[in-house]
């Protein structure tokens, strides 16, 4: 998907939220959206959007000399869910539609996104999985289901830290055994890597790999030859989140987004309102 | 006032509204957007923001090769107000504290802005009124009064067409013959200019000049040296808006500032919520 114009003030808007979360340093918030602006003047709004955030993204970790300057915040996220894993596993467990169920939560758990919300610090988890819960999903489950029994291989692409237990919930509901699931190669804000799998014990149910790439998204070019070699060997794609949407709506492959809608932008491409949960099959198969 | 970085997006996200408003011409919209993001990556922040909406309305009037793009906007807004003007007149005639509720009118007026604004096309000014007559305004009234009354030379600096209605019922509650009032020199967004005070009939009242100026905004180095003379000559300076206030809150006159808090970057200048009425003072007299 395209950069959008409104994606313009987004993305300035989304650094100067980025690098004031991790520094207090306002020579660097200027800085960096002085050398966002500068970049944005020169950008192909052709390309998508987290193309843009993966820039963004090294600009932060360069001048906050942090490899990963979310940490703590990713670190806290998967703690916060971990602490309720036992319970929301038990209430899919005893539900007579325990994979629609798994699915609400994995929806649900897609909220955990800096990205889109500046001010997670007044963020309910418990509102946003009873709102969640409550709120019918805008797809065909039984397709979905169908599709995922067929396959053989599945690749599995996560987004943000926290929100991969939520994932764990789904996965364990799913065949996992045809399942491979892929963070990201290197900390782009609060996106799942591989430590963040380890950490929720992703790695403990399922084969993860890493994408190779430290974008917010999954930018097929960008990604490394044994991550793109799983993908196109995979029969079926199933993709979290607004960034892996954005930068795979238009690629050729049999693919599941599962997001809830977070922008106007979003909300326009998909014909849908803002906040709603989604699970929508790629328009683009061959 | 500099501009903050918060500024940075809203002025993109003005930039992108604005042409949108005016033209369905994509290409334009695109051109001004990149334009607006190429110069803000060379702007000087310690510079006002409304310096960058006086570059974005030059480059939409190019683009869109019209002198004066908000024409048909400004006409509506002027009638709209201009229909109701014998009742709002009528009602603070017959009120025990006509001043005070003319002043209520003249800030409710101040929602009419397409720079804060963009979807004006919801807006209901009966709404608007409602809620200005029933919110106190954040001032002293009486201090305010008594320095209109004490003033030889006052100049009433306006700010948005259909707003200056309201100014115009305010300026019949004051010592008009005292008064002139400064509209724009050139039209910038929907900021009034002589003809709209012609057309509300703020001419046939008191003294009407324009500031030689098409910033939407004060900005001295940028006015006629006849408008610079009139404000070097005025002992009271009444300026409405946040514009106004954006290009003013640093010059060292006695100034009143009469607005309506419209985004977070003024509330905290301000220290006061959004949505708030103001009059307040200029702390930087001599």
């Amino acid at each position: 998907m395209k950069t959008y114009l409104e994606c313009v003030p987004c993305l300035i808007r989304h650094a100067l939220d980025a690098s004031r979360m991790v520094t207090n340093d306002e020579t660097i918030h200027e800085k960096t959206v002085r050398e966002v602006v500068i970049a944005l003047g020169k950008f192909d709004f052709s390309r998508t959007s987290p193309e843009m955030a993966q820039f963004i993204h090294r600009l932060i970790r360069k001048y906050t000399d942090s490899a990963d300057p979310y940490k703590k915040h990713k670190d806290r996220y998967n703690k916060l869910v971990l602490n309720d894993y036992h319970k929301f596993s038990k209430k899919i467990k005893s539900s007579d539609k325990p994979v629609q169920l798994a699915l609400k939560f994995a929806i649900a758990g897609n909220i955990i996104d800096f990205a889109a919300n500046s001010n997670l610090e007044n963020f309910s988890l418990e509102d946003a999985i009873k709102e969640a819960l409550s709120t019918p999903i805008h797809g065909n489950f039984d397709e979905f289901y169908n599709t995922v029994v067929k396959a053989e291989n599945i690749l599995y692409l996560t987004d943000n830290a926290g929100e991969i237990v939520f994932d764990r919930l789904l996965i364990e509901q799913l065949p996992k055994e045809k399942i491979t699931v892929a963070v990201r190669g290197a900390p782009s804000i609060n996106d799942a890597t591989f430590e963040d799998a380890q950490d929720v014990g992703l790695t403990d149910i399922v084969k993860v790999i890493d994408n190779g790439s430290d974008a917010p998204g999954t930018i097929l070019e960008d990604c490394s030859e044994a991550f793109k070699k799983k993908f196109e060997e995979s029969d079926l794609i199933i993709a979290k989140g607004q960034g892996n949407f954005e930068t795979l709506n238009e690629v050729e492959k049999d693919i599941y987004f599962i997001l809830k809608v977070k922008c106007a932008v979003i909300s326009r491409e998909l014909d849908l309102a803002i906040g709603t949960p989604v699970l929508r099959r790629n328009s683009l198969i061959d």
